[in-house]
């Protein structure tokens, strides 16, 4: 299979275009470096990436910022931090890659543990990765020539301990090839419209 | 109590300010009609509003636009009518009604059964409800002053099978009392960051 890896720079992407590359010809995509980049936000840049990239059989992505603060000095401004990029920059994916995945393809979004666990600061990152698992469901059903599209949730990875760690206290980390099996699963499975916990 | 009721002109939310009004003081709030108006998604009209009133102790929003259509022609500007209207116009009350609550307090949004239960174009409306749920249940842990957030979820409601009922076929149309009492539930109860599903 060709696989489209989206945010393959970033600890997730990066383990997952590993995993995915031990038997698939994966086509790494940065937002800042490499040869193909892309920004999600943007659908126009997506369009642009696609037509170079061509045809694939998977799409995979593993990007997308978030806002964290204490909702007390939440902004609506801030919230569409998260909406406008891991949210829509995903859909926009989503959308693009309709035409161009083969029959039988796959898309393969990323939520996160606290779309189900909510942690201080989160407001924005439940909301988001709740989204993303929403919209997966819901287009699982509408997609057609047997596409499919699943979310990842991955926990805290052990390797963004050192970033992420005081926000996830109590929290069991997984190492980023164990997030990147959920991947896998979605991108060599058959199932569609699911959400792979990846802790 | 002292409740205000946001969107209290639609089906839903007439229903809750009939409930509620057996035992509360209801401030009935529309978007173009009624002694107090209100645009959600515009949080300085949301801030206006509140100023208006004062002091309350609890809020439903029982309000929000969502753009119904086939993904294969969905738009990333038609997810943003949710996305600003349904999902952003909540979080904008929920965030100001959080400085006009008084203590033990609760604020009551609106989600819908298509958040678990995905239907024919309806990609924006799983997202967007998924979404508000996700938001409650985060901001849930985050509220000060024994301050509550739940959402309810209903299903389609018999009185709007009129217009909604060939997106819901084979679903169970509840009358808009039942799901009042959802709401009922959230404002007289004890309990914060649940989802009542009203179906």
């Amino acid at each position: 299979m060709k696989v489209i890896v989206i945010g393959a720079t970033g600890a997730v992407g990066k383990a997952v275009a590993e995993e995915l590359g031990q038997r698939h010809q994966v086509v790494p995509v940065g937002s800042r470096s490499g040869q193909y980049q892309v920004d999600i936000t943007d659908i126009a840049s997506v369009r642009a990436l696609f037509a170079q990239v061509g045809k694939v059989d998977a799409v995979v992505v593993a990007a997308g910022a978030l806002h964290f603060a204490p909702l007390a000095d939440f902004t609506p401004e801030q919230f569409y931090v998260g909406l406008n990029s891991k949210l829509m920059g995903q859909v926009n994916v989503a959308l693009v890659a309709r035409d161009y995945l083969n029959d039988g393809g796959s898309i393969t979004l990323t939520s996160g543990i606290v779309a189900d666990e909510p942690i201080r600061n989160g407001a924005s990152a439940t909301m988001v990765n709740a989204a993303v698992e929403g919209f997966a469901r819901a287009a699982a059903i509408e997609l057609p020539r047997g596409l499919r599209i699943n979310a990842v949730s991955p926990t805290v990875l052990e390797e963004s301990m050192g970033s992420y760690g005081p926000f996830f206290v109590g929290f069991v980390p997984v190492p980023a090839r164990r997030a990147a099996l959920s991947y896998a699963r979605s991108v060599d499975g058959a199932q569609t419209g699911q959400v792979y916990q990846a802790w």
